[in-house]
């Protein structure tokens, strides 16, 4: 794994650290975090080097999204999403189209965002010339909005075929609805993005997510964002235990009637530290595992097979569902050590939950649970789907 | 118990949850809300009828917290620490002091606030003439800055005694902070308050802290404090979940993969609504219980043993333990069960959780499991203090 | 409610506590246990004073099975279901059967055993003069090889009716497995039952599980069996943490590398000893106020309505839910407040968790939460099933 | 890390599972499966090859124990135990002993006891010619009543230094109470052993616990010993989740109101087993991390600091809190994803619960969370005793 990159990453996480909060009450698009995280050059990471990337692993992709997320979960979000986005060149797509759309992503060091929320009705691709014009409406789309390309799924009208393709911002005919008010991870640029007769390059198009031209390596994409979530997850909730250690060694008191002269003496804290810090050194270990594995997967090529695909799928999906628990408890927990006086709005240690609690619900964790289940007891792998 | 006070509590929870949203976001002083109160006769619902008030008991007042809780924690908690703040009143003061305050608190719906939080410097209450002068600051005083009077400790500053007075809002000298600004509970107006020579009356002189001058019927003020969080932490509760049930009733999305018609199908969402009501439905139980207890304990005047209040106390922090982790748990699980869009900021249902996470950090929870263990485990009781 | 009856719970609880560890490994058929309740004059406890009954409600009945549980799991089992069998009689029985089978009940204090596992193949009435022949097994008739009676339920081979009748233990062809040897509730008389033309006196007919012929009133007997389980499993945890408690106390001793000069001063031992105290103490209430709606539902009479007898079924299923998840945490947890040496056989400790993992399984507890999930989501009431 | 051990430790656990419930229940001292184990040649994994052992590392030897404990958590413990009984030869002993008990420890596939429970008064050893005589008493002296040699911890009576002495099982004046009836880890061969006049050859002096000779090399063995009962308790909890699977699949029923075709179409079923797989997973994750840093540690040799010491330990600690709490809930989950029957005692199922329940108080959890969150806080690390 690119140690050299986590520590860019550890750089980045500094700045972003800065105002943080102030950023996050903000709540504007992330145009300044999307152009910091180019100058520290981390969107072309995982641009194979004949397309003048980097080169990098997931592993080493993974650990740089983990890294940002103990400061920013939503920059985490957005990096996290763009790595799988531009993914789908190489996963996906042709030589010709990886070439034609990597180099650029790994010279300008591109922002990829996304368009494919599976569960609204499609966009329409009607062909057009030798290319198409691109309608409809995606609500969640992260990092459309900032981004340099946005990957969108829709439909030809006349083949009925699911395509995948890129557009640039700058086309025309689109819209950014700037409608992104949640919760939490409120700067991870997720509003809709609405498409009128946006006009795509027939030669932008990356791939068919047809059901008979998956392959098991196309398919890695569900995995890779699965793993990107619990990699944020983890990383967040990592961030909320050390902002709070450094609440309670710096300002907590110890409590009033327990007698003891400091809050670092108090035995129910300190067991309450133990009981998440040891929790979440063994999601960390499962996450790494899992950041192995994939990159393992995704360097098997053409030659992955769709057990291989299952059961990475499967292990995603574990890392999934224990980094969900163990982030929303942390992160809800950490006022437990830090007292009364933390819940001051100038410090602002809500927002590791809010950003949890807001992207944990992205698909039902219930049934991630269920799936891993199904495999345990039968060794059933999830058919791929965008979830899955 | 007085049910029809329950239903006056709930007309008043109705206009209230108009625009609970909107009013905790701009966090401005109460000043609206308390007018609410005392239009619906709230504030005067315990004061003996001897002194004009409707004489009820603290199975009531309890109800009435709880019941505002379910749409507003923040009002609930203003109403709550006010009738304890008022109680002082004929629990510990002179039949004197008790008539001269207690028949306008009456007449006039007086809300009572505090500036007692024990953990900080006391206020000093310099002799003057029939009276005093009192000087310093209590932060966290709810109440004082939109309720008619403030009960404040202060010690003597030639005696030493600490002594509870009383003072109206308009006294000279009183500056409130405004300085409230923490994640929940955003509407308590718990900021704090400054006397500068503010003088005291000494007729508005309500009893003695000292040690040697507390009876057990004095000290029910903590287990009365207590018990008043309990039930707001479950109203809270409640009223989050109500609201999450509406919203899946009306607009949560069965999971696109897992084949139902509607999310009131969805076999984890109805397994997480009955596992988060059942355990709800128990706190329920236990509270009322309490209250019951706390009446009969209130009833039972100047004969009240300390053993009898020793045996109240535990069963208040019982119940402040179980309610604090039921509500913290449903507060958060709610997002499960209504789902990703949820999260938009419009519906803001993060508010129960900040109102409960914030609250149940006034005395450490983990304190209060060691008090009822160590009456479980040796029968000891936990001295008087105004946590315990 | 009776409380000079659950004295004499106390008093048999005693008598059962001599030798309850050693009962429990001797795995015998409980005729010694059978004939103390008798002596103690529980049985008849429910029985109407009409027919020489004491005429306790079902809150004194509940009670009592509480309070024996906290010995004896399995003796409460068998007297809680005892109470339920025999009260056939009097909610779906005609006056005529009531009186004839009511009457010796109550003045030989009979035991009622049940053979109605409703989710094995049905026994067999086949007709026969005034009566009928009984044929079939049925496994987990708890009471059966000990009681005075058995309840069995059994479809009429010439009309498919399913009726429930009365067969005496000494009838003809009655065969007793003995094959009760499970992990928990050992001396619950737990064994399968197998009749071979068993003779039934027509006269002994109770009454039908018809579906056009239940009541609100007959269908009682589901809310009651369900909340004697959650009784006994809340008197099972009870005991086992007082039987903790005293180990603490007597026999526990400091962490060696904690520094305290005894257990009982230990921060997580006590921390432990409140949480489960404050849990148990919910339940308590919650357990207290089912009883009291199952004791009113019953007092209703004919008068009792479907929607009544719904409400009063989701109150139950509430306390199943809770009561199961706290007595299983308390009944393994107790180990940890207690210490290592507290392993040991001699004392026997894992009885209690053995005795509410064995029991809490009898139907899923994931589908009590659905049912309570159900009624509070949409309003539905449970239909009446054996279990619902 | 040696797989070819690992199979070889699959053969071994493929024996013992035969008869797991019958020897569990015979309790009999494991001399049958302590030649089991030599049979297999598992005893002398760990001894370097230079003393003509296999020369494995810990990652291989906790493997191993992982793998056993999946049928035999009492062997699993046996043979773990003894790794770190024989390890002192070459941690703490000089060359000359380690040689000179090593070789024979590799010839013979020696299996190592210990006597050396430190919250027990301390055997004395008085000086006798070249060696001593060893005199007192232990508890839990596991393996020594079935080990080839034990390693005994006494004091010195002239000079009070505190020796570790190597014993043979057949030494004259060794009684061993064969007194260990507890809960679990039935086989483990933990009961007593009382020494009178032993004598000790003072060739056979391993080394001293005195503070100022431990080395952080020689305090390896608390790391080792803590590192063996996480992966025991892992390796209980996967052999028991395997169990429910393999039941599950073959003999449990769906339930009957619910409306599925098989067991393993459940949904509450598929997600309990979904949470608890994904949770070993990530225990597993951690464990064989901390295996891997044992392995490192102990290869760093003479020039081990305190400080690689103490990250070690911590790391140790989080995984013994981790593990113990899952293994905790695994192994009494597991019978609601079974159902009702799988309590049939023929099935046997609670051997999972009961070994951990049992040995997971070997040391207080809460103080190992203390430990974990200490460090964690400030970055302090435990002092070397034979429990941190």
């Amino acid at each position: 794994m690119g140690t050299e990159w986590v520590d860019r990453a550890r750089d980045a996480a500094k700045e972003l650290a800065v105002d943080a909060l102030q950023r996050d009450r903000a709540n504007k698009e992330p145009f300044v975090e999307a152009e910091l995280l180019r100058r520290h050059r981390l969107p072309a990471l995982l641009v194979p080097t004949g397309y003048g990337g980097a080169g990098e692993s997931w592993a080493t992709a993974l650990a740089v999204v983990r890294e940002l997320a103990t400061v920013d979960g939503s920059i985490a979000q957005l990096l996290g999403y763009h790595y799988v986005n531009q993914a789908n060149l190489w996963l996906a797509g042709t030589p010709e189209v990886a070439e034609r759309l990597g180099r650029p992503s790994a010279q300008w060091q591109w922002l990829w965002g996304d368009a494919v929320n599976p569960i609204e009705p499609e966009l329409t691709l009607t062909p057009d010339g030798d290319g198409y014009r691109l309608d409809g409406t995606k609500s969640f789309s992260t990092g459309a909005s900032v981004g340099d390309v946005t990957v969108a799924s829709g439909t030809v009208t006349t083949t009925g075929e699911p395509l995948l393709v890129a557009v640039p911002r700058d086309a025309e005919g689109i819209d950014f609805g700037g409608d992104w008010d949640n919760l939490g991870q409120r700067l991870s640029a997720s509003g809709s993005v609405t498409f009128t007769g946006t006009p795509v390059d027939g030669k932008w198009t990356i791939g068919s997510l047809a059901p008979t031209k998956v392959t098991p390596r196309s398919s890695l994409i569900t995995p890779a964002i699965q793993a990107v979530f619990g990699h944020f997850y983890l990383g967040i909730a990592e961030g909320a235990l050390a902002a709070a250690a450094e609440y309670t060694r710096t300002r907590s008191r110890p409590w009033t009637l327990g007698g003891l002269a400091s809050a670092t003496e108090e035995p129910y804290v300190l067991a309450a530290y133990g009981a998440y810090a040891a929790r979440l050194d063994a999601v960390g270990a499962q996450a790494e595992r899992v950041a192995a594995r994939l990159a393992e997967a995704d360097a098997c090529g053409a030659d992955l097979t769709w057990d291989e695909r299952g059961e990475l799928a499967v292990a995603v999906a574990r890392l999934k569902v224990v980094a969900t628990d163990a982030a929303l408890d942390v992160t809800s927990g950490i006022y437990e050590v830090t007292g009364a006086r933390a819940t001051a709005n100038r410090y602002g240690f809500d927002r590791f939950w809010r950003n949890v609690r807001t992207h944990t619900l992205h698909d039902p964790v219930a049934y991630k649970r269920r799936e891993v289940g199904a495999h345990y007891l039968t060794g059933a792998y999830p058919e791929f789907t965008l979830y899955t």
